[in-house]
């Protein structure tokens, strides 16, 4: 199922190519070249393929820089699977009438700290911005925000909303369901997505930044497991009967992710809590679809009307010195003395700053084969 | 370490009697008896000797009514490590000048949605109450309302305060630090506590009430393990080198809870990411004491100085028919195709419902006989 959908992507993406004249990766391969043959792309690049991409699709120049930003951003951050690699899923959707990129979001009402929007099936990632936006101002006015949003799209890394609220001193988190991947405690079927969210806060030169699935693992890490030909610890995945499975290739077909911490009696029922918190907050709070309701991914024939939930709230407004506090703690954690000497603790977000780190020293970022052939299909211009 | 602990309660327990003449079990044994040759106890029993007990120790009526009702609720809802399990470590802090149960909370910053209090190191149940109840207030004027507390003790039950708020038609979330006993991911000691949390929210004739520590397990779970003779799994716990234990006397000898997931490879990360969270909503927020800095728990000798977040949403800001969408989801989740159909599949909160409703028909609790025997071992009036 999942190559089938993968061969999918890359049909649809040869397909959007035919109306993308503009667009071209030629110019990447005159960047230097590694000794794994793939070229470094700058960031700067990265965006303005995307950019032009969108564009070429009749997006609206704004919401076609919005998409470039979070696009990039996933792939700086080293989530490869939420950047490029979605690219050809939205202009997909756009193409077919699915998602209305000339769209904006509308607030239904207005209430004191918070406030309820209709994304009017925009792009996720504009509804996504214009909804944290709000919620950052009224975290401004009343010291918490919250923005609960229906007829939304996917809309990218949750990171990138946290981290945006950060820049202005906010703590932020925000949520949202996703199309059933993930079988609750004791049950034999999909019901939930991965279901993720993000908490980040910021610190004096520093940051924490969680930014998780509710799921043991997204199902890219078992498709990983498979082409090395590895099991799969027994809290990743079900087979088609609902039990733990350790082949990571039947735990591929059968596509049934576990809730974070796995079997029920290794913790995985608190998993599943967290699933149905995500999804109350998404979905059921926004009135968008839910649970089941919403559709397989790949497959949208209609809106997918998504829900998120965007909270920010203002520091400033309880103990002084929070960020200095943060620091410290995220300084003593880092401290704490490893198991393996190789393996120093890490704080949530740190391995994304290492990636981005690493991106501006090596001046781009590089993409596996099998993404720079999907993008070097396109034609010649 | 945790048996010399257990001991050490009980004997408090003891010596705090001679204060509490007006304080007997006698009654309780005019109940019925059961098969176990434990007693039934009527709830309102309990809440009676629980806020004698308090009365004695010169508790003000009105916070020894609401220890009642924290502690009596703890066990009606099967949580029995937080109900009269802890009222003699209350009663010895108190006792010991560490607590001061005739202190009142104060709030020190009031702004928009948001409030900052110091607890005054008064009752944690006294100050989770006016916390909480400041949290509706907020959410009453703004729709969503925010408090965060430093300066507090333990507050009993997570599970409790959400309660409160649902009954008055709100979405609730509160958390708490705790002393540490759990361990990060890849590192060797301990740094946080079992920082709990809770997430609830009323539907029509339903709820959703997620009450869970951010580690796989509590160390009563390893007890229990210890007290079969059983192994545990590998994500429940780690041995004095920080490595995972499936032998459960190592595990309660070392006193290392894994964080929900467990190792790093199975998911833990996550885990690890949750406990920070509660931390910082709970400690770095409020500006208590923190992480590692928090005392160990049962030896204290000066104020805790724990730290609580109270976060509250009222769900007719947003998308009406909330309450029929969650019953809507919590029905069609319990009616997931099951792998066992001996175990059903269930929402968060339903063992819970299902132990009030077995109580409501015995006519009261049934505490084990080492319960008992400590309560029975005080004096004759």
């Amino acid at each position: 199922m999942w190559n089938k959908y993968n061969l999918h992507r890359m049909r649809t993406l040869q397909s959007v190519t035919e109306n993308v004249i503009s667009v071209s990766f030629k110019r990447w391969h005159s960047t230097k070249e590694t000794a794994y043959s793939s070229p470094i792309i700058p960031m700067v690049e990265v965006k303005r393929f995307i950019f032009d991409c969108m564009k070429a699709v009749n997006t609206p120049e704004e919401y076609a820089h919005q998409m470039a930003d979070m696009l990039s951003e996933a792939d700086y951050r080293g989530h490869f699977s939420h950047g490029m690699n979605r690219l050809d899923m939205y202009i997909d959707q756009i193409q077919n009438g699915v998602c209305d990129n000339t769209a904006f979001p509308q607030v239904l009402k207005d209430f004191g700290a918070t406030a309820w929007v209709d994304g009017k099936n925009a792009l996720g990632v504009v509804i996504g911005n214009f909804c944290n936006k709000l919620a950052i101002e009224k975290a401004k006015q009343f010291g918490i925000g919250c923005v609960s949003v229906k007829g939304s799209n996917h809309y990218g890394i949750c990171g990138k909303y946290a981290s945006d609220a950060m820049k202005e001193g906010f703590i932020q988190f925000n949520c949202t369901n996703t199309s059933p991947l993930s079988v609750p405690t004791r049950a034999k079927t999909s019901f939930f997505g991965t279901n993720p969210f993000a908490l980040g806060a910021p610190a004096n030169n520093d940051q924490f930044l969680l930014d998780m699935a509710t799921t043991t693992v997204a199902l890219g890490k078992i498709e990983v497991a498979v082409r090395k030909g590895a099991k799969i610890p027994e809290t990743w995945a079900l087979n088609v009967d609902g039990r733990p499975e350790i082949d990571s290739q039947k735990a591929l077909d059968a596509a049934k992710l576990s809730p974070l911490g796995g079997p029920e009696h290794m913790g995985g029922y608190k998993g599943s809590g967290l699933l149905f918190m995500v999804e109350l907050l998404s979905g059921i709070l926004s009135g968008s679809k839910f649970g089941p309701h919403i559709e397989r991914w790949g497959k949208l024939t209609k809106p997918a009307n998504l829900g998120h939930c965007f909270i920010v709230i203002n520091p400033e407004c309880f103990a002084p010195g929070f960020q200095g506090r943060l620091e410290d703690i995220l300084n003593e954690l880092r401290s704490c003395p490893p198991v393996d000497p190789q393996k120093p603790v890490k704080a949530a977000g740190d391995p994304e700053k290492e990636h981005m780190k690493a991106i501006d020293k090596a001046g781009g970022v590089r993409y596996v084969k099998n993404q720079m052939e999907t993008c070097e299909d396109y034609p010649k211009d």
